[in-house]
């Protein structure tokens, strides 16, 4: 028992009463500096950050990339606890899916786009897991990085259908010196593979200045050219509404564009983003 | 770092994250077994027990009355330890009123008849300082005993007039062996005072049996009668309506009647009341 004397020790005392904001950082583990950013934000913003570390099987539309895909669960709690996570949730595929998930969400026009042509079925299985996330922490804010961006506009638009109470947080894109956005598919790239892949951003970051002078179109093409070479593969780069994720075919369509890639590197499938405004 | 993996686990470390329930036992202290019945109720409803202490000098309109009010604080710790309450809150005078408090009160009907009448100003600075704890604690719910009948129907049409958001719990009074209403003022009675004091209860309690076959006047009368000798001296007997303290004349007038008295056994002034309905 406390003995207290004054209001503000009072007032003190009793604030460890208040509500706890509760921070959610879903991941797919294979834990590396962008994700680790992420449970800093929520640590910061949050009394309480939960992560969940789980490969969510119904989002890979492909079996090979999902069998592929890396699982350090050892190192990644290690990495969680020192970044100052509370809790670390890590589900079997059997307690996250005890019935096979049958529901098909309605994501609207931010889901028909880019990732979600290039990987059908991709956003429903996103949508699936996070709402099953979304209803076992009910977090108060979750967060996610922008390397997924189009993923983060899925999410609003499901937590919109669904009258999820939470606030998405977006945070900035973690880089590898080189350049590289931060991946845990990078640890499947080859040493080679993973020098080359730095010219994906540095590609992205000159285009910058490029379509200052070009058009969209012809920007979107030297962005093509540029990696038109091995171990490249280009799945497609559009400049599209940072709100609405549909193409845009003038600069000054929109306040906010993003142009968002997706490339082969190798057999390794990557994704980048950059703002040009 | 808590590893989880089960949904149940994970909403189970959760809960702690939930807002927690805050109650408040306001006491001057001296405490007994009915103070700790409150504790013990607080303590059953709520997540974080709170007990003040604090004998509050506006409220005393008899100074001599104030200066015998007893004060045991360590025996008051000791005791609230034991009954499992979190948090007890000591403040000095200076603390509770750092400036004079000159607010004044429309408390309504309530507080005019009884102790309204017989202790001008004590309901006023009952509020005062119950205001101040209830601003201080926040409380969700706030504890008071019924030997205080009057008291908890002022509190309620305290919290009315300032729009204050807290639950108030009236608790049954308790009774030492001989049937007298535990009250911290007893330990001011000699010990031939509280062998006689227990008369008081007794005459209540009995007046039940009366009531049935005599009117409210015929009652009041009876009980007067019954209490008009050494060491005695009666401030009131009414009896009132349950809800709004107002005299009632006929049995008949209300689905909840309740009779008050206040009387002087030597020197110190004693409360108790009785449900007739």
């Amino acid at each position: 028992m406390q003995v207290i004397n004054t209001i503000a020790a009072l007032q003190t005392a009793l604030q460890s009463a208040k509500p706890a904001v509760v921070g959610l950082v879903p991941t797919m583990g294979a834990l590396h500096e962008g994700h680790l950013s992420l449970i800093k934000k929520c640590t910061s913003m949050c009394d309480i950050c939960v992560a969940s570390v789980f490969v969510n099987p119904t989002q890979f539309n492909d079996k090979g990339d999902l069998e592929r895909y890396p699982r350090t669960p050892e190192a990644d709690c290690k990495l969680l606890e020192e970044a100052g996570c509370n809790i670390v949730f890590m589900p079997s595929v059997e307690e996250m899916y005890p019935e096979p998930d049958t529901r098909t969400f309605e994501l609207g026009p931010v889901s028909e786009v880019m990732e979600g042509k290039y990987r059908p079925g991709h956003f429903n299985g996103v949508a699936q897991i996070v709402s099953k996330l979304f209803y076992a922490v009910q977090p108060d804010k979750a967060f996610f990085g922008e390397k997924d961006f189009q993923q983060i506009a899925v999410i609003r638009s499901m937590v919109k259908l669904l009258n999820i109470n939470v606030e998405i947080i977006a945070c900035p894109i973690i880089r590898e010196k080189s350049g590289l956005a931060k991946s845990s598919r990078n640890t499947l790239l080859t040493d080679e593979q993973r020098k080359k892949a730095a010219k994906i951003s540095k590609v992205l970051s000159k285009s910058c200045t490029f379509a200052k002078s070009h058009s969209v179109k012809r920007t979107i093409d030297w962005v093509a050219a540029q990696l038109d070479e091995e171990p490249f593969k280009l799945d497609y780069y559009e400049i599209v509404d940072g709100i609405t994720l549909q193409p845009v075919s003038k600069w000054s369509q929109s306040d906010s564009i993003v142009g968002c890639i997706a490339i082969y590197c190798g057999q390794i499938r990557l994704i980048d983003n950059i703002r040009y405004k």
